[in-house]
């Protein structure tokens, strides 16, 4: 199963190493992950999305909890997040294509960002579902490159 | 000086951390990461900001591209890439400052994902100039929360 933790940890040099040595150690396979700086410099947010059972997730969680460096960890099941990703897709197109590809970037408010001569590469930003129905529609077009930020969350309400 | 470098690895187990490891040797802080799937399940592309002088990246790079997990490393110092990075952010709100919030939400073409009793959240997909632009004008009315994905990037044209 999929889960996607986040956490607060001093922005300082191997703080990373560190982290990505635990899941290692685990033998997790880190499905996407974005660090990123916060409002306060010395601080980054760190968003790890991860397979495993619920068991080794508590066990992980503990651990990354019990680091100096870790101000914060939440785990982002938990239904109080607004998780976003970000996806850059340049797909395949021609003349007949582009009218179609057109009504499918609209539906998914899709940015186009750059054109090429055979090609088309637009962003969108939404929740997973979102993002793997966007790939899942242009896949049949032909997509020559693709990149996604992983996903990033914030609390939900005012907190 | 700031660089940005995007590398396409093998998605399995260690490879981030081998090459944290390989950062945290350089002593060089990442400022931002984003390990994200590809249009190909068994790669991943892990975007990388970092702090260093031209001779560092291009020792880093060097390093970089000698892992055995590697398949290819570009510096997106050079322009032919189109590079974006997605902000949510939550910020204070009052009726007075609803407005003027709205508009420059408007300017930037940032979208309200959520709204409390006393704050809005929105995210936002731009370039880093316009991720900062958005940043400093809302840091006036009081930034609550706030977290970046770190930058992603494909090259420009049909490649």
């Amino acid at each position: 199963m999929k889960h996607t933790i986040s956490a607060l940890a001093s922005n300082r040099p191997g703080v990373l190493a560190d982290m990505a040595l635990m899941f290692k150690r685990h033998n997790l396979n880190i499905r996407s992950l974005a660090a990123g700086e916060t409002e306060n410099p010395d601080i980054s947010r760190i968003v790890i999305s991860l397979d495993g059972d619920s068991e080794e997730m508590e066990r992980l969680t503990r651990e990354l909890a019990a680091m100096d460096v870790v101000i914060q960890v939440d785990d982002l099941a938990r239904r109080e997040f607004v998780d976003r990703e970000l996806l850059m897709v340049k797909v395949r197109m021609d003349r007949e294509s582009l009218s179609q590809l057109m009504q499918i970037f609209e539906v998914f408010r899709a940015s186009v960002v750059g054109m090429g001569q055979e090609s088309i590469t637009v962003e969108m930003a939404g929740d997973q579902e979102r993002v793997e129905g966007l790939i899942k529609l242009l896949k049949p077009f032909g997509i020559k490159s693709l990149c996604r930020s992983g996903m990033i969350a914030l609390k939900r309400g005012d907190d």
